[in-house]
């Protein structure tokens, strides 16, 4: 069939808007409308080509919201007409890494994603002939996409497109991380570095498990009016504090150090503060940004042997096929905000814009509709 | 009182047996007769001036047991002639840390025991008039010593001070480090970095947690025997591995990476293959080496993005005045073993030689008798 995309023919180059072919699902295979998109920095980190596992030509997109027009052989957990999220993070529930109950990170199909294929080891989009990378596995810059079943996450069919897609990747991290990775209980001190789309749904997720403090740590105290809105607590200036003594500032706030920390800018400095900034003895920070290819963290062993505690999170630790609807619900119920934090809506012909508006930290987060 | 102590009057010099002063017990202080002192690698970084906290002269040994002679005013949970074994980790159940439930980390008289001196600012210990630091706020090497009552675990009676003594620093820091920091599970893959007195301990506890493999790393294939007998599965000789695929070949050894791994070496290089060698999604990898003062671990993100999970463990997460008592059990039970880890008993007389033991390699662990 022939689909609207938003092609990434190469690495630096503005994203092209055309028709290109895609084959229906195989066995196992579900074909999804994508009514709308997030734009999220990951996108722009492998269009820009920095990510060193990127592969061109391709249609990037991996927090999308649509609807199943028609599945493969075998597809059992969903059918024509139910709504549906794509799962960059799939929930096959039969590999060692589902099995064991101690992590989200399926590796069913994780080579094949890896290498912008399907399961199958080949690809469903072409132009002229000519193969296209799939993207994460959900390739969302396109008005249809191909996805594995294990990679779809079925949710109610009075969830607005244009605001729940966000879930597919934004909100499902930052809640997620403090619900799934943190385990934060009501009561606990939490400090979040980086006031951006990620941290602000950490302080969200903060505020409705019940946190006591959640201090926002950010350079720019433009964002402290919406973080304000989404339950931050205290707002440190880290252009206003030398950074030598940001640790120390923060211990000194929260009387004692965070009970939990998250990082939720991709700095490896920032990483060291965070962890640092922890409660000796039980303090836990909690890393979500993806820093540049090859930097390192690292600390005096002292801080872990005192107590502190190092961990990372990738897509909130949700198992998606069971966690994003919850999300889901929960926005419905109003126990999070996703409106607030759409800024922008584009149609997908301007999709090129959204690149522009997040590069200027003029959005938090854009979505295209199709 | 007139006592029997191993002095060490500075940095770098052999200990010298004299008889110094003791006041008794004051409000809240315990006065213990030591029987015997295991000594450990910690008195010999004190000893040796590497220590940025070190204080002389002193009084050093922390690895103790005895019987309780004399208590001050108010003391309540001991009388004279109970059993104990002084903790450097002392536990009051009164401060913000006790209080948590999620540390071992009491903080009540952590600023005078970090001074040499009792909680309320005075030393006990005196020769000619001249005051003698505490050390770690237990002083074992002496015939009599004087604790604060939260630095006291009562033990039963029938356990033999020249083994029970070990309890009081390594047996519980690797044992407990495998119960009460990684929490092992039956069935769970181990990897142990280093086969001395601590990683053997390591391995026992991993033994009677039930774990499945218990692998063992080491720089000396002439620890394998003894490790096996202590419950190791499979040994990796690192002198045979190049530096560059130890991880690798851990990670294959182990069907995917360490469940948990346990750096008991104080090498910072060490403590990274630790971490990386853990499975991806779950794996713990737990700092119970003392680095050098200024030491830094790193590694890249990822890893702990991936599921990687870095932590430490002092006092094997012990509270000491329950923990100590039930290990002093176990090992009555003989459900863990003791005495093949004490490979030498000398009189306090010949303390230095225990030093020499220990640097040329020789033994696992020396006890002091009085």
């Amino acid at each position: 069939m022939k689909v609207k995309a938003a092609v990434a023919h190469r690495a630096g180059a503005p994203l092209s808007i055309e028709t290109v072919d895609l084959e229906g699902p195989r066995a196992g295979e579900v074909l999804l409308e994508i009514k709308a998109t997030g734009v999220c920095h990951t996108d722009a980190f492998t269009l820009s080509g920095k990510d060193p596992e990127g592969l061109f030509p391709t249609i990037l997109g991996h927090e999308g919201a649509g609807v199943v027009v028609d599945v493969g052989p075998g597809v059992t957990s969903v059918k024509k007409g139910d709504h549906a999220i794509p799962l960059y993070t799939p929930e096959c529930r039969q590999c060692k890494f589902c099995l064991s109950e101690r992590t989200n990170l399926c590796q069913a199909i994780r080579a094949t994603q890896g290498q912008g294929l399907m399961p199958d080891g080949t690809s469903r989009f072409s132009i002229d002939g000519k193969k296209l990378f799939h993207y994460m596995g959900c390739s969302t810059f396109a008005n249809y996409t191909v996805l594995p079943e294990i990679a779809v996450a079925k949710i109610r069919e009075d969830a607005p497109f244009d605001k729940v897609c966000y879930i597919g990747c934004g909100v499902t991290t930052g809640v997620g991380a403090v619900i799934n990775t943190a385990k934060v209980r009501p009561g606990d001190n939490v400090v979040v570095f980086g006031l951006g789309g990620i941290g602000l749904n950490v302080i969200q997720g903060a505020r409705m498990v019940g946190a006591n403090m959640i201090v926002g740590v950010d350079l720019n105290p433009g964002r402290k009016a919406i973080a304000e809105r989404f339950g931050m607590t205290h707002f440190v200036d880290a252009s206003q504090v030398p950074a030598n003594e940001l640790v120390a500032h923060i211990v000194n706030l929260t009387g004692g150090g965070a009970d939990f920390s998250f990082e939720c800018v991709g700095n490896v400095n920032v990483m060291r503060q965070a962890l640092e900034c922890c409660h000796k003895g039980w303090g836990t920070s909690v890393i979500i940004g993806v820093a540049g290819a090859g930097e390192e963290i690292s600390t005096r062993p002292f801080q872990l042997v005192t107590g502190r505690v190092w961990k990372g999170s990738a897509f909130g630790g949700a198992k998606g096929r069971r966690d994003v609807p919850k999300i889901v619900d929960w926005y419905m119920d109003k126990k999070i905000n996703i409106d607030d934090l759409i800024t922008h809506v584009l149609p997908v012909e301007k999709i090129n814009e959204a690149f522009d508006l997040m590069h200027h930290g003029e959005s938090i987060r854009t979505v295209v509709t199709f």
